[in-house]
């Protein structure tokens, strides 16, 4: 949780840098205090006053930028590559993007072309960086310190796997995963496991997955995957692979480091191992957006977003005190589906003081998001309600 | 519809500065060969490959830029403005902006700040011109000539009017219009009714009608008519009022220019009066996005939009020859809602030869997409689907 005072010293001291950086549409935010970097080039058509850039491959939406109206747009979505983009060579003729599918019946490569006259479906989901929350984890776990703002609901437009795999005759007996590569540039003389972008879902995965080339009703841009990227519905973003040009059916996991060792859940200190869970499935989760430092007393709107993950969300409480009483807090808008997020208002009657405004969703399974973290090495998957917590001063 | 072989030609006498126009994401179209305006400063934030710039106040979506994925970004949604837009200045302190409620029980002025804590909705719905579909009315309707772009579905997140009705001690005793007044500048020497944009709508309009802050998940910009907007859904552009400063329950129709003889359907060569049916709720509609020109033999992807206007759309039919065989589209991705609309897709195989593809929405109450368009003297409310069939070469 922040500390308010703390907070507007600091931004009396920041002055007119931060009003610019803010655009006057959004409030301050503590990264924005850290993180005044210009945006990439690849992603220079961004919003800028949305973004905290922790690096050229990193890049968070602000915690205030999220609204009310569901989608996040291109623009201010969150970035997280793992290695450079590619040549933007390859989103100049996206048709003649080509993609090898492997362990079907009639294995062969396939171009976009192709696949865009297989079959399409546009699904809604929430797109979420496995270490978002990382921040809050007070061990320090290595990598980008994540708020809340690697996360983002996007529409995808796409061929279905599925219609894929049944042109192609069909998987292959006794194939448990998919397994599906990234077509980044491995720079030479490292051993390319080391980098390579590949990742193994379960075969469940393949019932919801999509080959995905468009993106909020634009062409899929090469900074988020384009032409072409593997879509996994209620999945964490590792595994929505960018620049798509392999999907193989296979009956182990890959050995690629990203798999075998990386994105597991294992206690602090612990080195990664392929029996440790993988980070797939998302957990339900939620977090207030505004107001995050100040409000006016009076009729006062708490926002946020809210999500089941690999579920549907059917409810969201929200909590004016560190999380002893809570209130159901009213979805707006349409349900875009089970992979989506639904924003959450509630208006409250705030009198002058201090609250720690906290939200906690409840998936449709009946899981509550938990009230604290758990900790692990890599700071993955946090989704406790506590460390998520807003201290709000009202006056 | 186009002549495909003509189009060609010109493509090819266009050479490369139509690859470039078209930035290698969308195939061409008719109008792009004429339109090659740069993007005037206040949009100049949106992507120039999917607009055509008719002038400084309109610009219309590129029929091929509109895909699957449902909503139309920011970067991609048409303009169309009365009036120059405003100062800047007014979105830059959002919540500052004052709008003044009459014909109330408790009239007064309200801030944006005290707006956005009355309540919130969220509602996605079609914005469409009046005149969309102008450029295919034969006699020559003045105006922008918009083919199928002077339209997109967005995501809208404001306060319902109704709740800041119910906030202000309910409607006058007998007033049936809500009539709204935008904050353009009007130039001086003008007699101002004749330019002022203000509108007036039947009460009924009320039950979904927002003042909208938030356009697709950012704050709404001042060429939306940021800071606030009324959106009416299910009613064309022109009630949607941009920068609204005043909100009106009014016993008659404003005697404003916009409203009283303008915007309204009346015979070809006659003048506007206000007995004449005014632009209110939109129609049942539809239009083919893609193939526009060309396809290769083999299985061809069709795809579209459909929506109801003012209802629900229900189902759509799509020809491959000019209307005297349909069958029924596909609709891809979720519902979200009445307003809004929704993509369709039929895969065909099409052997080579000249194919006429059409599309045939039907509404929720079983209204359809009519074949003719009803001639008018503004060339306004084009829901003809003739009109809008794509001539397709299949080689």
């Amino acid at each position: 949780m922040n500390d308010t005072f703390d907070l507007q010293r600091r931004q009396l001291l920041l002055g007119s840098a931060g009003a610019v950086a803010s655009a006057g549409l959004f409030g301050f935010s503590p990264l924005s205090l850290a993180a005044e970097m210009p945006l990439p080039d690849y992603v220079n058509w961004k919003n800028p006053a949305a973004l905290i850039v922790h690096s050229a491959n990193t890049l968070e939406t602000r915690r205030e930028a999220i609204g009310t109206s569901i989608v996040t747009s291109n623009e201010q979505l969150f970035v997280r590559n793992n290695l450079p983009a590619p040549d933007p060579a390859i989103v100049a003729d996206p048709d003649a993007w080509t993609v090898a599918f492997q362990g079907v019946k009639n294995p062969r490569s396939m171009t976009l072309g192709e696949l865009k006259n297989l079959g399409v479906e546009t699904v809604a989901c929430v797109l979420q960086c496995s270490g978002n929350g990382r921040a809050f984890f007070p061990h320090g776990a290595s990598g980008t310190p994540w708020t809340v703002g690697a996360a983002g609901c996007v529409f995808w437009s796409g061929v279905p796997v599925s219609a894929v795999v049944d042109a192609l005759g069909g998987i292959g007996d006794g194939l448990e995963y998919m397994t599906s590569t990234g077509g980044e540039t491995l720079p030479a003389g490292i051993e390319p496991k080391d980098l390579l972008v590949e990742r193994s879902v379960p075969l469940r995965a393949l019932e919801h997955a999509i080959l995905a080339w468009e993106l909020n009703g634009e062409p899929l841009s090469l900074a988020h995957g384009g032409p072409l990227r593997l879509v996994v519905p209620g999945y964490y973003g590792v595994n929505n692979i960018k620049y798509v040009k392999q999907v193989a059916f296979t009956a182990a996991q890959t050995d690629a480091k990203i798999q075998a060792s990386g994105y597991r859940i294992r206690p602090v200190g612990q080195g990664g191992a392929p029996d440790q869970p993988s980070m797939w499935e998302m957990s339900v989760k939620s977090w207030i957006t505004q107001p995050l430092h100040q409000a006016k007393a009076g009729r006062v709107r708490i926002q946020g977003v809210a999500f089941g993950g690999a579920r549907a969300v059917q409810g969201v409480e929200v909590s004016l005190d560190a999380g002893k009483n809570w209130q159901m807090a009213r979805f707006v808008g349409p349900d875009l589906g089970p992979f989506a997020w639904r924003p959450f208002v509630l208006i409250a009657e705030l009198k002058p003081g201090r609250y720690t405004l906290a939200s906690r969703a409840i998936d449709a399974q009946g899981a509550v998001q938990p009230e604290e973290r758990l900790d692990n090495e890599r700071g993955y998957g946090h989704n406790g309600w506590q460390d998520h917590a807003v201290s709000l001063v009202v006056v």
